[in-house]
């Protein structure tokens, strides 16, 4: 356990007893105060105190988890070497940009033809607010950042099934919703309805929050009008000059074809925890982050170094590594720990000797598949034809999101989009096929959306997770079963070898699990090494 | 009437059939289909087709309206010349930077100290993506924009009759009213309350919709765990290695609570369609725009020149102008035609030959009153302390906003903060308040939000839009009654003599008015040099 952990125990007991003794509206404003409803458990840059005593650590990837690791551990007094397998530091935190090379198993091999300062995110591509750990990271390397844009009202959400494949504005599908609902629900209170739930005065308030809420007018009906079409939009929005009166929308979706079309599912897609304002993406690309990691620790990362072996004795723990692209030349280092970043996934398949239990915990993480392809067209259509800057569109086609550029709003010139992000079931079918294969298929698909992808298509380039040879899948994708069984066996510190990475964590999938691993982890080394 | 509404109208027609035979759902698919469902009554750069015959145009003020029809009346070969008031351009479209001095009326001189980079924009702050018009200027112009934030989750609502006057977090308060508006109105349908209302088929649908937008759990219940804390934040979060497991937020704030604070106001502020994603500011202030405009325009804008009287007669009109600081060098400038978009505020006491009716229209316009402070701390403190990256924050206090700049997030050193926003009322009350007194009572209000304001407050700067003498009040504010009987009498060609202005628009208060305004406004004028 790290010792911040320890007073929030102290506190959290109080608040019980307060609780107990006040009731829950004391409690709240009591832990509010007390600062203890927290939005990330990260505190601040890592204190590591007291003197590593001339000890040496090998780390095994140059991912966010590895690199936060090194720089820490380096800045606390550890001799530290990070063992990469590729020729660049990042791991999944990843851009890809005009005239990167990248091959995947099966031996596919893609050049990027994007214009320059034009890229693709093929891994994580969005900061949440609430990630305190990477951000601080990002502000501590001087990376610059920029809104990600996740919820546009003047996208698209679409559902082959409904509305006749045509896909709908997200503002009118949730203006509809709203209104409607909002509307029959005060029908439904003003008929007395709720009289056993809830006091008279209580329902005048909540009357009140609906027609807010719903944009229903004095009569809490939802109705071509000045609050309808000011959510909606209008059939003709307000001008100046003459003939420059508004003309309400008065064409509504109906209620029951926005229920079965599901297409309300995207409303609370922006309101979750992750997903909400602020939240934010590295200016120039993700991969800025790795970049920036990879600069600060260029005297201590060794490139192009595929692990085959890890084994340690009562001493130390010898790595040895041979060159990926041949797999000869094996080499062995030795050093006092090794802190292992590897994906589970790659590291369940590598000679290593640690407890049953820890190895049982290896071999039980399956990784989630994901494909994301990035399209590059000749123009900016989506803004310029369709009004669209930025965001995501939402589609039950199996690209899943078309993800419109969060940067260069207005510019003329090319553009690259998120194409495809795909998931699940179709995440496999879409890795079987060759990458020029999945990038037609997101022309193909997408241009379902819009018709402009024929005509301004140019390259493209795919990632499918599971082709990727030094992660072997997207994330780990823990079941609650055997994160109950495995995961405090994982996080175990096994005499001299201990892992860190978003696999060891609670937030799989973002870069603040694979900080807040880190940080964990050497905390917990450091005290073994200052107290050993 | 401008040309390019002629065919919008007999699709209207047709529309109009095609919904009277197949009813709403086809009429609304038909719509789309054929683009009437629009954000904006700008349609791309004006075309002024045919010669001007070497006519004049005179036009009085920079501001947006201004400078529009000047740029778009210049390159159609007139003649133009404009008159400014100020020594710079842009009229409200205005960013105060360290050094720059403005006296207001009572004499009352400010000199902005802000350091170098840092702005207030006095006037309007935000560009919405279904504001055509403005938003093709700035990319004619080259004004690179950014994203405005309207709505952060982590940033404040405040109520100080409510929770004991402290500022709650946006996201607890959004989650808690939605979560327990969708249980009880879960509870209600399964009641089976609504059967007179919706099919059995039609309500189970609803209920999925219900539980997605209120983040229920599978018995539709808003209780502690994953979904609510996935909306409202967690008591712990999850986090990476040992003792990383999230402890989900259990103290929800009641239903009754949040209904009787108002508070739940908040929610819709987003979803307004001026106020919706994406939304954009320009890069360094909303003055960018004005300026550029004002390098643009450099050989034909005089500057320091006050209009004290517009004379017409059948061959021309003559405009009177002094030096608007001694009120001293009275001058005569003739021209052709001239256009007018000096606020009717002032207008109304210009003298002035026109119709009675237009003039009765010129004196019917009363203008809104607002104040607008900012302020500048020696560090962005709402980001280091409280996590509040952009966006604003809304209070009952006559402050109104706290906006948050959206802009250098995650920098060191100093920031500006939009200390109050103040309307009706208040605006009155503040505009009577000397600059240090605003300045001074923004920064002892807002200290009931931000504690730290006391500490980290260096200077401000603070304009009551009354006192601003070159337009005595914010933006028109039309009655429905004024609009009526006076809105069309406005907007005519008086014999060589027309006005243009957000106050000609359908859309007061925002630039897209003026823009929309200054494009009908010069088309006519065009229709009537090119026939005349």
């Amino acid at each position: 356990m790290s010792s911040k952990q320890i007073p929030t125990l102290s506190r959290r007991e109080l608040l019980a007893m307060i609780g107990t003794v006040a009731g829950s509206a004391v409690s709240y404003r009591a832990m509010a105060s007390m600062g203890l409803i927290e939005e990330s458990t990260y505190n601040g840059p890592v204190k590591l105190e007291g003197s590593p005593k001339g000890a040496s650590v090998l780390i095994l990837g140059s991912g966010i988890a590895g690199m936060v690791s090194a720089m820490e551990l380096r800045n606390a007094g550890y001799k530290v070497k990070v063992l990469e397998y590729n020729n660049r530091a990042g791991g999944r935190n990843w851009s890809i940009r005009g005239g990167d090379v990248y091959t995947e198993l099966g031996g596919f091999t893609q050049k990027c033809e994007f214009d320059k300062g034009l890229y693709i995110n093929p891994g994580p591509w969005r900061l949440p607010y609430n990630h305190h750990g990477i951000l601080d990271y990002c502000r501590r390397l001087g990376v610059a950042l920029e809104p990600f844009v996740q919820l546009n009202y003047n996208a698209y959400v679409h559902n082959t099934q409904a509305f006749d494949g045509k896909p709908q504005r997200y503002r009118e599908i949730a203006a509809d919703w709203s209104g409607q609902v909002a509307e029959l629900f005060s029908k439904v209170t003003k008929q007395k309805k709720l009289d056993e739930l809830m006091s008279a005065h209580d329902q005048e308030a909540l009357l009140e929050s609906l027609r807010s809420w719903g944009a229903l007018d004095r009569n809490l009906k939802y109705v071509p009008g000045r609050e309808s079409s000011n959510r909606r939009g209008y059939e003709k929005p307000p001008g100046g000059g003459l003939d420059a009166a508004p003309i309400y929308s008065k064409d509504f979706i109906d209620l029951p074809d926005i229920l079965h079309s599901g297409l309300w599912s995207a409303i609370g897609t922006a309101e979750a925890f992750y997903h909400q304002t602020s939240i934010f993406q590295p200016v120039g690309g993700m991969g800025r982050i790795g970049e920036a990691f990879g600069r600060e620790l260029a005297d201590v990362i060794q490139y192009n170094s595929k692990v085959v072996k890890i084994h340690q004795d009562n001493d130390k723990v010898a790595v040895t590594y041979v060159d990926p692209k041949t797999g000869g030349n094996p080499r062995t280092v030795t050093a006092d720990y090794c802190l292992c970043t590897i994906p589970l996934s790659v590291l369940s398949q590598i000679e290593l000797n640690v407890s049953p239990q820890m190895q049982a915990a290896i071999n039980a993480v399956p990784y989630s598949a994901s494909v994301k392809v990035g399209l590059q067209f000749k123009r900016r259509f989506w803004e310029q034809d369709e009004h669209i800057y930025g965001g995501i569109t939402y589609t039950d086609m199996p690209i899943g999101n078309i993800g419109y550029p969060n940067t260069d709003y207005f510019k003329s010139g090319k553009g690259v989009v998120l194409g495809a992000y795909v998931h699940g079931r179709n995440a496999f079918e879409w890795t079987a096929m060759s990458p020029a294969e999945r990038v037609r298929t997101a022309v193909e698909l997408g241009s379902k959306i819009h018709p402009q992808y024929k005509d301004e298509f140019e390259n493209g380039v795919a990632v499918g997770w599971h082709r990727v040879p030094w992660t072997l899948g997207c994330a780990g994708s823990w079941s609650e079963e055997a994160r109950a069984q495995h995961y405090e066996n994982l996080c175990q510190i096994d005499n001299r070898f201990l892992v860190a990475g978003e696999h060891a964590s609670y937030i799989p999938a973002w870069q603040e699990g694979a900080v807040t691993s880190a940080i964990d982890a050497i905390t917990r080394l450091h005290h073994k090494v200052v107290n050993s």
